[in-house]
């Protein structure tokens, strides 16, 4: 019975997901589904993010939150088309709530969109949004053990990046293991050290999306 | 539709958990469930308790996981008894899975239970386990929002530990606001900061254990 009903909401969203990405590829907006713990840092990197990019594309994000409308002000404030979804208790983000949020968004006028996934290295990584990319940021002090403990998340993922790298002077952990782990579950991953609050290693997240960028509108052609 | 099956899935729940209480207050073990975001240090902060405790105690352990027997390992080699519970990729840990483990535990021999949950600030808010106590820790790099973006979980906490303050001098975290937010949504909790790294606050959250551990012997007479 479990199982069933797990499959049928899941067949359910991957059709919600389908039309999702029906719709992005028409207005060939790309689309980037961004997961993580709580507290890894995901929103002060769309902030570089959209400041960084937004002279050269424009920008969306999609929020997901269980409560508030804190994420989507601080991105708007950086000059992205922003809309806020409150999941009320949920612990992530599905293609349905996505599709409803799209409503409030005018994706004939994003290029890249980004949706900032509910907090929560569990159930975010069984649903399918629609995106083109699902990538997964992990913060250093979170510990080197994550990538073991969460497999589900970090086999699903092509791009990890590892945020809050100027905290590692004070923390036990070592990138190179980190690195590794991420191999051994998944050798087509890649991962990106990086620090949103000092800059190091953005351009190496900027360059990545602009790739991806250019790869979604040839494949769109 | 579905509110019926959660209505379900809940009510199951709470009979089992009903169980599980029974056995511990026959037993009088006191059992603390104890719940996080993934790395706000759980682990980290039950090997220093057991390491403190097991003088006095005989202290046991639940450890909840997706994958991994990593943690049951480090708090047995401080001297708990110590099971592990891998979900398999499940969100949450439930008063069956805790029932179930509980054949690997002597409950004669432990008068202090910790069941460390899954990494996850969202859904294991909403399952009792049959424990005498409920309290979340949560780590200062996760930063100062975590709060009002998560209330289910800390509306439903009598003790949120304030890990990682070492970390302070190196983040934009108020501990005053945190207690602030807390207050504001949960006026009968209270907050322990502290640092399970430089043992500051340790003696204060073992001051609340030795208090509950009495509270419950108490109450069982």
């Amino acid at each position: 019975m479990k199982v069933t009903l797990n499959t049928d909401v899941l067949s359910t969203n991957n059709q919600a997901a389908d039309l999702n990405r029906e719709l992005f590829n028409n207005t060939k907006t790309l689309v980037i589904n961004v997961m993580s713990s709580p507290g890894a840092g995901k929103t002060t990197l769309l902030e570089e993010t959209v400041r960084e990019l937004s002279s050269k594309y424009r920008i969306g994000v999609i929020e997901g939150d269980l409560a508030t409308d804190r994420d989507a002000n601080r991105v708007r404030a950086m000059g992205a088309q922003a809309v806020q979804i409150n999941t009320n208790g949920g612990c992530h983000l599905d293609a349905k709530m996505v599709s409803k949020s799209l409503q409030q968004l005018n994706l004939e006028k994003i290029d890249i969109l980004f949706i900032e996934n509910v907090g929560n290295l569990v159930c975010p990584s069984g649903y399918d949004l629609g995106q083109h990319h699902k990538i997964v940021v992990l913060s250093i002090p979170e510990g080197n053990d994550k990538i073991p403990k969460y497999p589900q998340m970090f086999m699903r993922t092509e791009l990890v990046l590892l945020n809050k790298l100027d905290l590692l002077p004070y923390m036990d952990f070592d990138v190179e293991t980190a690195k590794k782990d991420l191999a051994a579950i998944n050798p087509d991953s890649r991962m990106i050290p990086l620090s949103a609050k000092t800059k190091e290693g953005l351009e190496e997240w900027f360059s990545w999306i602009e790739g991806a960028y250019q790869q979604c509108l040839e494949q769109l052609k």
